[in-house]
This record gives structure tokens, C-alpha cells and sequence, in this order.
């Protein structure tokens, strides 16, 4: 699947002249929107539906500063999936340079319930289109 | 009363090294929430007696550029006030020099009704408050 | 000229479940950079030569709340130019109804002298397209 | 040593109604600044000495939503340090309870020469507090 794509932008930068770390969390979510718009499961369709999916955790290694005007491209992918849980990974680049590898990971919670649920059991398509991936992935 | 103080965080530069002018408009309403608790009218009191203020316009004139570590000071003033909106002036200092003077328009919302109300009919309370302010101005 | 488009993103929302308004001020800068990028003179050229525009001050009025996943179109304009200053509009539209009206100023400074300069003289070129473009509004 | 205090504001907040989740590496960024302060290594004096310690890695789990207007404390604590990097810790509570926890890893570089450095040669000052710190913590 293609790459997501962020130009940088001057509000994103800091007083080191270059994208502040916080950013790039911004980022993964921005590239995770996408992913789900392009898997059918864009964010109406969840709320629709009554899915949220929380993030329980992040995690982010800087590689390469980036700046503006700067293009990164954020590569999504399904690292694990257990009953309760998921965790993407994401490999931004920029000029063909690998600038930061992070990992979000997430539990489902019922929106009628507020309570966290079994995916495969609950939300069964959306299960079977991370299950999808994380087999592209191998 | 008490100028508000804001310390400027490494996050809130930019790559010219100083704060990003959108963060003032963010200042604003840092200084903006803590006058109202000053005034016995926090967002507590505010949410339990269904009162809502949008923002409705902002303006600010920057004068000079501020960055990390310094505080600046926030003095805020109620400018003027009709029969539905209310605006506020604030006047931004930085080691005793102006850094930027702005101005924000409010108008006031019943919970219930999600419609623009007449302060002094429905919030008469809160009305008092920001006429008593107005009087201290002059 | 095209409209700049902006995808709402979940972290520009506010506990109101909209937009929150300083973040329209960020996306005013997003499309004046699109805006200077499409007239041929982008930050890189910019930078080559010396010149940088600091915002002096930014007015928004708020018509009409937006929210994630809409997006924002915004239509920038030349409004006004001075020996020193330049004044710039922006219409922002979403779903065909405008949210926002803006104006930004901005003065020129020479990178070298760190000093304001009378655009016409020190950046002729510069000049000559916002003078085009302010022809062109009406 | 004393936790530091951040009070949530709205642009923090997102459409859950909650602090969105990007902004707590940003907390965790005021926290550090606080405790370098504290420690008698402010910024000023590291841009003095010619120290700088970008991040090179964060990560942050959330156990509990906060919102506006609650007030965040955080306790930095050094974590680990070796020949080349710091890694930071970061407990996060807000009314009694834990809502995240963190940590945050350091390199540190000679901002003459702009390269790694090792902290107890270069900086034997610094290098102390830290050792200092990490025994604290024991």
C-alpha cells in the first residue's frame, strides 16, 4: 500500500531549526487515519458502527532530523495482533532516508458500552482486515 | 488583577527561533480560562450551569518576538460588551517590553438550547461579573 | 488560482469536538506557504535571497465550526500592499459554506541587515507578483 | 525532588473530550526542562557550555485519560545512564492516580563540533548530577 505523505510544516518545527519530536506522534496518527480510509474503515464508518480503538501506548526512534518544507512519507504497517490487542508500526522517511521507526499500539472499546472488547468477536470485518495485513506484512 | 504567566516551552518555537505567533492565540485562552476562575466562574461552574462561550473572532498585532525560556505575562481586560457578545483584550508583556496586544469576541450559548443567549437575561451572575470588569478598566 | 486544502486532523480538535480556533491561524500559514511555493518563490528561494516576511499581526473571524475528517478549502488573496507591508485574505470554505475569514501582515526584512526593507526596492520580483496578484483580485 | 505541575488546557484536548495523547511528550518535554532547572543546568547554561541532548527516543504508556482543566504531575527520575546516552523516566498522576508513564532517551552532543559526545568527559558537571540523580532513585 502506498505511503502516506506529511509535508512539514513551519508550526511543526522548533528552535533547533528542525521538526520537534512530539510532531512525529502527530504524524502516526495522521498516517493511521489513512490507512483505515483506505481499508474501507474510515473514521465515519466507526463511529457508525461503534468502534474506537484508543491508544494504550507509543513508541518512537529518532534516526534523521527533518525540516520545513520537508516531505515525510509514513509507511503503516499491522505488527500484532492479539484478542484485545493491536500494534502498528511505522517507517517514516524522507529523500529515501529512513528518519524515524515507531509503534502505536491499541485496544477496541464498544462505544455503546465503553467497554474493551474482543475484536474477532465484536468488530468481525474490521479483524479480518488487520489479520489481512499482518499477513501482507510476512 | 494578577497577569497570567505563561512560561514558553521548546515546543512552542519555531525554526526563526522564536514562539510561532499561532501559540499567542493559544496564551489567549490560557489567560482567558484562568481570569474566569479568578472570578468564581471556572469551567466547572460554567459546564454545570450550561453556559458556553465560542470564540468568534481573534486578533493579534505582534511586536516583538519572544522564545524559550522566557514568561510572559498576560493582562486581561473585558473591552467591551453588547447584548450578546463580549470582547476581551489582552496585553502580553515580556521582561517589562509589550510583545503583542489582541483582542478576542465571544458569544455566550445556552447548553440546553445550543443557541446564543443574552447574558444578562440568562447568566445575569456572570453578567455582573464582566460589567463590574469593564467598570475597573475605566 | 486552486484553493489550498486542508484535512482536518484528530489532534485539531478540541473537547467541543471542533476545530479549535487557533489552529486556523496554523492553516493560514499552510496555504500562504502553498501560496508563495505556486508563484515560483518557495521558502528554498526565499532563503537564497535574503528575504523573510514576519507576520506582523492575524485577524480571523469564526463563521461555522469544522471537525474531523472534513476539509478545509482556503483561498488566499493579495488585499493590500504598502511601501512596508503586505496584507493578505483568506476565505476558508468547507462542504461549499465559509468557516473562517483572515488577514495576515506581514512586513519584509533583509536576511543579510535583519532590517525591514521597502519590498519594491530590495525584492523587485517579489514585489511584482503580489503586485500582479493584487491586480488580479480586482 | 518535587513533581512538576502541568495544567491541561483546551487546545490540549481532542474530540474525546480527553488530553490527546501526542501532548503528553510534550509534558514530558516541560517536565525535563523543569528538572534541569531545578538541578542548576538551565538552558541558558547549556547553550553556555555548549551542550545539546536531542532525543533520540520516546516511549509512553497511557493508563488514564485526563481532561481539561485538570492539573498532570510528573516525577523525572534518571533512569539509566551510559558512556554515550541518558534515558529519563517520567511517572505521570493526576488526582492520586497514575495516568501514563514514559521514559525519554538522551544523546548528547558538542554543539562546536556537533557530534556525540561522551557526557563524563566532555561534561563532567552534568555527567555528575545525572550519576547523582541515579543513585537517588535507588
Amino acid at each position: 500500500m502506498e505511503a502516506y505523505r506529511h509535508k512539514v510544516q513551519v508550526y511543526e518545527t522548533d528552535n533547533m531549526g528542525i521538526v520537534h519530536h512530539s510532531n512525529y506522534i502527530r504524524f502516526m496518527e495522521e498516517a493511521r487515519v489513512d490507512f483505515m480510509e483506505r481499508n474501507g474503515y474510515g473514521y465515519e464508518r466507526m463511529v457508525a458502527e461503534g468502534v474506537a480503538s484508543p491508544v494504550v501506548a507509543v513508541s518512537c526512534d529518532y534516526k534523521r532530523p527533518t525540516t520545513f518544507p520537508q516531505e515525510i512519507e509514513i509507511a503503516v504497517k499491522v505488527e500484532e495482533m492479539t484478542a484485545l490487542k493491536l500494534k502498528l508500526s511505522y517507517i517514516m522517511t524522507c529523500e529515501g532516508k529512513t528518519v524515524a521507526q515507531a509503534q502505536s499500539t491499541h485496544c477496541f472499546i464498544d462505544g455503546k458500552t465503553n467497554r474493551p472488547v474482543q475484536l474477532a468477536e465484536r468488530f468481525p470485518e474490521l479483524y479480518q482486515i488487520f489479520e489481512k495485513q499482518l499477513q501482507a506484512k510476512e
